[in-house]
Formats: structure tokens, sequence, C-alpha cells
């Protein structure tokens, strides 16, 4: 078998962003890790770790790590069968990659319970829904939730229903900007806002509304912040409708195009061979999630 | 003077995180920002770009685009003095690195007026405010907002205010897991949420308890999910109060030292060669800033 103080220390590293921080989670000295690290190395023959800061796995590392992570769902099983195979039954870390509007808004509902029950810690990785697989095929997550619905290899995608996105405003920045409607204006000179480099979503509003070309936008990669720049008059952008409930109801924030919403479907992208924990939350998130995504049809 | 056809081609790679974006905002091919970037690196002698997905820039090439930066709010002051130098007077565009939470909570409203104001798009980054100042030193951003006092070189820092963070939970999870207080359950065994590798506040919670040694939590990189974990029972952690005016008194979270906070100082870091733009900037945050973040007193 596989030298398994190896590759913990690998998954050390990689998952607690540095050589110090691995050496306290395991109790060991920094060069011990480190020596660990190259043995590693030497028996692959190839580098595992990109010294860089945060140290990150090279693509042989991330497919030890997809292993590693892989391991630990099978011995979560096991200890349910067997839980006299060790004392210490603390618990369970999961990795998972989500965008940010569904950890901004439904999902800490529908998992709240079943990470008590189970006792697991999450540990929750941003990525855009458009990308989110890049993680999933990487091996560095164990699930991730994306819009996308073909899976990776290996792994299984379910539809959990769709986020509705409005195009929204402020009422003030409406009145200055598109004083008798969305066409009395350049809406390429009306500043947006974009969450990141991979959010198409004004791209495409602005497509639909038949403008073509580049257009004004601020960067703003923070779900809340997103929220609280439109509800300043900073830009229009593209929200949830789940998010600004509370704000179109007050007048805070109001649409652009009343009635009209862009859907997003999510899909829940788990390993096959992750054992019955991933087994247990896909079945939670089938029966949770898309209530909690069709809340805001009634809101 | 330098080719800056050659260095706008690199900032937009940057920028625009790929080649094929870079080429659609300079109107060129793929094949041209490609030769550009090359022509760069063979004068240069060394690489400007690492070939990642997305493209990142080398230390040289981050220096190149620090220069960029500088030149580009130069340029800014000279068509206000010379407006007619061109007649496409866009609008600028600012990077500035802030913390997740300000940019949750005041950051909008400081900024809103002064942006519409000075017609300046912001792509704003997130860091923590306990290393924001790494993106400032490589010259990514023209300014920063972080928990240290010392500018680096070039640049100047001023002190905005704090921001006070609260150690909080849900009313069940308090009665689940500290029925009779804090003292009463193992805090390292009753899981956290925590922000990021670099957030450190829950972990000086724990050490201010008297208790030493790793403890479980949950990581949640969204100020917004973060506050959501928290209200669905899914751990204890450190929010700024300013955030959860509202959960507190609604009682929808509580927190478990009652009267106890740890502020965090915040401050503003900037270009001292960032000509007028930036100078306006810090004037405004240093007339509206302070009375946003004193608002979580009055809450």
């Amino acid at each position: 078998m596989l030298d398994y103080k190896l590759l913990a220390a690998l998954a050390a590293v990689v998952e607690q962003g540095g050589f110090e921080r691995a050496a306290n989670l395991l109790g060991l000295s920094q060069s011990a890790i480190s020596q660990r690290i190259k043995l590693l190395e030497a028996r692959l023959g190839a580098p595992v770790l990109v010294r860089a800061s945060p140290p990150q796995a090279t693509a042989a590392g991330q497919r030890l790590l997809n292993h590693v992570q892989q391991v630990r769902l099978l011995e979560r099983d096991l200890r349910h069968d067997l839980p006299q195979i060790d004392s210490d039954a603390g618990r369970t870390r999961l990795r998972v990659a989500l965008n940010a509007d569904s950890l901004a808004t439904w999902w800490a509902a529908a998992v709240a319970p079943w990470c008590e029950r189970e006792r697991v810690l999450l540990d929750q990785q941003l990525e855009d829904q458009d990308v989110g697989l890049r993680r999933m095929r990487s091996g560095e997550v164990a699930a991730c939730l994306c819009a996308v619905e073909q899976p990776v290899a290996g792994a299984r995608s379910m539809l959990l229903g769709e986020m509705r996105y409005l195009a929204v405003a402020s009422p003030a920045f409406v009145a200055r900007h598109f004083p008798s409607g969305l066409g009395s204006a350049d809406v390429r000179k009306v500043p947006a806002v974009v969450f990141g480099p991979d959010d198409q979503l004004q791209h495409r509003f602005i497509r639909q509304l038949g403008v073509e070309g580049d257009f004004d936008y601020h960067l703003c990669p923070s779900s809340e912040g997103f929220v609280r720049m439109l509800q300043a008059g900073v830009g229009w952008g593209m929200v949830p409708a789940l998010q600004v409930t509370a704000e179109l109801r007050s007048g805070q924030l109001c649409e652009l195009l009343p009635g009209w919403s862009q859907p997003v479907p999510l899909y829940w992208h788990y390993w096959r061979t992750g054992g019955q924990l991933l087994e247990g939350l896909t079945a939670e998130l089938a029966r949770r999630a898309p209530a909690l995504l069709a809340a805001d049809v009634q809101g």
C-alpha cells in the first residue's frame, strides 16, 4: 500500500495553506513535514507541490489529494461499521466548491441539520457557477454546485432547481441613468457591477437588450458587497431574486425590466466513490434544496 | 520611453484574466496580444506572465503592472488639465484591495457618491485584513484597506477607524453546545466558522479564553454566507457588529460573551504618486468612513 503518512503531509500543507500550519496540525516539526514531501516526490519522480505562498499542488499532487479525499470518505464508512477502530471519532472534513450566491442565500439552511447530525465540518470553496467543475476535475473537492449538467469522469450530477436572477438598481440610480426606461440611455455607458472575470450574467443581459460590445463595470467579488453597491447607487447588476426579496419589497432596489428574470440551473456534482457520507448529503440536498430555491417565487 | 502598447497588452491579459478577453478589450487578435507579450519578454530578457489559467504576472510582470497603474493615474490628472488631449473621456478604472467584511458593510456607502462624481469604475479585490498589503506591495492595486499600519515603500497609510468583532451564534446553537455558558463545554470541540486560512479572529478568541491548540471549524469564504451559517446553527464565529445589528436585535443571533468585542483597526494605504484621483478618494474616506464605522455603537 501507499505510505499514507506522506500523503497526509501533502494534504495538510495544501489544506492548511503552509508548512508551518501543517506541522502544527499534525504535531510534527516543519522539517519533518518537508522531509515527507521530499520523500513523496522522490518516490514519484515528480514534484507534488509548487513552493509558492500558499503552496499549491502540481497536477500529480492534485491527483494524490483526490485519492486522499476518497480514502478519507471510505474510512468514515468503515468507522461507522467498526466504531472501535479508533477512539477519537472526531468530525469529518468535506471539501465542497459552490457559487458565492448559493452560499449567500439558501445553502446554509439546507446543510445545517445534516452537518450537525453527521458531525461534518465543511471546507467551502467559492467558484463561479460557470466554472465550478474545475476544482471537481482537479480532485480538490469531493462535490460541487454549478450551472453545468455534464459530470466529470467518476462523478454524477443531479438538478436541484434554479436561481432566478433579476436586473436591479436603486430607484435613484434608475431615475438618474434611465429616466424614461432602459431605451433612454446607452446601457454600455451606465456602470454595471460584475462579480468577477467569470461572471457573464451582466454581459448576457446587455446582449439580450440587443446591444453588442464592451460596457462599463465595477468589479465586486462579494455577494453582500454586490447588493450594498447596488443599494448605494454605484451601478446596476444581476442578483438572485432570493437575495433581494426584502430590498425589492421595501423599495430600496427596483427591477430594470419588471417581470423579467434569467434562470440559472443549479446541479449538484458528487464523486461516485464518495461513500455513504456523500450519498447522505446528496439525499439531504434533494429533499431540502428545491423548496429553499423556490422560496423567491412566494416571496 | 517605454513601448506602452506592449505594457497595455500585459495589463489587459492580467486584468481580463486571459488572452482572448484582452484581445476583445483592445480590439486586437489573440496572436497580436501574444506577440506583444513575447516582444516585451524578449526586451526584458525575462518572462512577464505565467501561462496558467488565468495567466498570472511574474514578479517582473507585477513591477510593470505597478508602473502601468501609476501612469494611468497620472494620465487622468493630465486629462483633467488638458481635456482636449482625447475626446473619449471615459471612466477611469481603479484597483483597490479590501477585506470582505468592509465590502459587505460600510464601504459601498462611503465610496458611492465619489465614484459617480469622479466617473470611476472600481476593480475591487478581496484580501483578508491581515494580509491586504500583499497586493499593494506587488503593485497589483493602487490602494488597500487593512489592519496593518506600516505602509509599504512608496505609499502612505491613514487610520479610518475600527471594526468591532463579536463572537456570535444562534440561540439554539448556544443552548445545545454551551448550556451553562462558555465554560460548560470544550470550546475546541464545538464547531466554529472561519472565513479562510488567513482569518485568525476565531483562533484569537479561543486563546483569549485561555484555551490552546487546534479546534474544529468550517471554512466559509463569504461574508454573507458566514452569517447564514451562524443563523442556521452550523457553528459560532466572529462577525463585525455592523453586519449583525438586525440579527442581534431580532434574537436570530446572540453573543457568546455579551459586552465583549475585539476591535480591528482599519488603515487606508495609498500610493504617494497616485495623483489627484487617489488623493480625492483618500479625503472622501477620511470624511465619511469614521461615522459609518462607528454606526454599530449606536445600533
